[in-house]
């Protein structure tokens, strides 16, 4: 796959996972190289981004962005070069933010590109801590959860770029913050390198025990971002006025049928009530658009004076890609996870 | 039980019901009726409140207020007049809002009373549409439910104290408010008296249907009071961005056990991703106390304007309270529920 390459390898959906996806629910497809028309430009994906939603898109079941139909290319936010250029208002070999997809190439008449410059320092990281897990990240936590200085905050997938980003901001404004992570290895990361006063393993036997303990002080702010066992451990130790931001479930994306169980509705309700809590699902760019840049400016003075860390994961090749997406949802991934898709120009 | 009686009629907390109050958690006394210290005022009870949240005081399941203690006088929002005062701040015969519980007479210190003046024209409304059930209504429907011109609005109990208030706001406020209740006349009342759009009965074989019917452009506020099926009706019709405030779960106060089912708590969450859906519990005087005197201004305009209607169900003697109070959880009453518990000097 080399740049002189007439092909265009591409993962297409060729039919709707039941429960984790695997490689029969995705086929690799060489087609040729698109050629840009009069107004168009060739983009050459180098980064493209694996996310949790996109578990969402390879399913019909009704939800808030169109299901991918079987046979299309894999949507997915992607980190290209201009690689030919019909279009006098980008540049051959400048970096830009589009959403082309699990591909090598793809044409674009250069609507809705973020243009990130000729030399970027990190073009990848449009994708993660700059782009839409950073900016869930801080608009969740700062606009929803509402943190106060001393506030504890508990957020799990403490080593994935949201959940990374979203401790850190907390300890910035004061916080302590309690990590749940699924490794010995990511929870170490979160406390030594990140600075998370705890986190928790939640494969550990006595995780119930050690989130409690944890918290001993009950819980104001929990960031949600997998659903499942976790939340049903923070329920009861959330406090009065606690604050619920949602942005995702990932423990629930790869569920074929709702566990039978007592009514636990009735429960979260009942706990709602009594403790006065808010609970809010947001949708970043459907919400908060109009505050990017607020984000942009803030979240670029932190990563120039190291109060943020971030952590990214490349994986080469595009064929690895549907490999690397299963790990994922199964929270093999340390950090956030992208594939190289071609060298950059 | 005239003005000169010496005892003070009054029902204790017999034992914690299990399931639905019944009369034999209860015990009707006659003790005598208490002599004002210096300083201190005798309160002679006129009207007690009885509202579903008392189901709460009964249990000793944690809550957000104390239970009441076995064998001590059921706690309850009374409307009181001053009938021996050796307080200079009260004078015989004034009004004042006090809670002062299942009993016919009481002492104070004058501390946390709320006067009425010494002729009110509605002295018993300080019970419920200008005291905590319209307040409750206003503040969870205004600053919660944060309803727009055109928005659908759902609410339950629609002809009980907040509900029929929640509504009526609702159409001041240009929204669509589609109301349930438990029988065709409150449906009836709903509609002809309030001025709801529709209003739907909950007993009714088709209740899905008509509800899914009345909402084809679905539900933007739906004000949480009763919990359980309605709940339930609710959730796949709630839009994308739907507030919903909870001041109460009814139709839960008498549960003894969680119901088993399939894990609705899992399609909740999904749904309040997916829609960005806020929901959050309210405790009216912890989170709104500082804002009764904007609502007092407004409420009290609009019934001189008859902009807002108040129906009021009074029961004669403190007798039968138990037996209202039961009905009260069943949905028997129509109105605001009080019981008369001496004439007025």
């Amino acid at each position: 796959m080399t740049a002189q390459s007439n092909h265009n390898q591409r993962i297409v959906l060729a039919s709707r996972p039941v429960g984790a996806p695997t490689q029969s629910n995705f086929r690799l497809e060489s087609a040729n190289k698109p050629t840009p028309a009069q107004g168009e430009i060739l983009l050459r994906t180098i980064y493209l981004s694996l996310d949790p939603y996109m578990r969402g898109r390879m399913s019909d079941a009704k939800s808030y962005a169109d299901p991918v139909a079987v046979n299309d290319v894999m949507v997915g936010g992607t980190v290209c070069q201009v690689e030919q250029s019909n279009n006098d208002n980008f540049q051959v070999g400048e970096w830009v933010l589009a959403y082309t997809g699990w591909q090598q190439y793809a044409v674009s008449d250069g609507e809705g590109l973020l243009k990130l410059g000729t030399e970027p320092t990190n073009p990848s990281y449009a994708l993660g801590i700059m782009g839409m897990p950073g900016f869930t990240a801080y608009m969740g936590l700062l606009d929803i959860g509402a943190p106060k200085s001393g506030d504890t905050i508990v957020v799990a997938a403490a080593t994935g770029p949201v959940g990374a980003t979203v401790g850190q901001i907390g300890k910035l404004k004061g916080c302590r913050v309690i990590g749940i992570a699924g490794s010995e290895e990511k929870c170490r990361y979160a406390k030594e390198e990140l600075g998370f006063d705890e986190c928790i393993n939640h494969k550990a036997a006595d995780f119930v025990e050690q989130l409690n303990t944890a918290c001993d002080k009950g819980i104001d702010v929990y960031y949600e971002n997998v659903g499942g066992k976790v939340f049903d451990t923070v329920l009861p130790l959330l406090n009065t006025g606690a604050r619920v931001p949602i942005c995702g479930l990932v423990s629930q994306y790869n569920a074929t049928s709702l566990p039978d169980g007592p009514d636990r509705l009735s429960m979260l309700m009942g706990t709602l009530l009594q403790k006065r809590i808010k609970m809010q699902g947001f949708i970043i760019f459907d919400d908060y658009a109009h505050r990017y840049n607020e984000f942009a400016t803030a979240m670029t003075a932190w990563l120039k004076e190291d109060k943020i860390k971030y952590k990214e994961q490349v994986v080469e090749g595009l064929e690895n890609t549907v490999e690397a997406f299963a790990g994922l949802l199964e929270g093999k991934n340390f950090g956030k996870l992208v594939i190289k898709v071609n060298q950059p120009l």
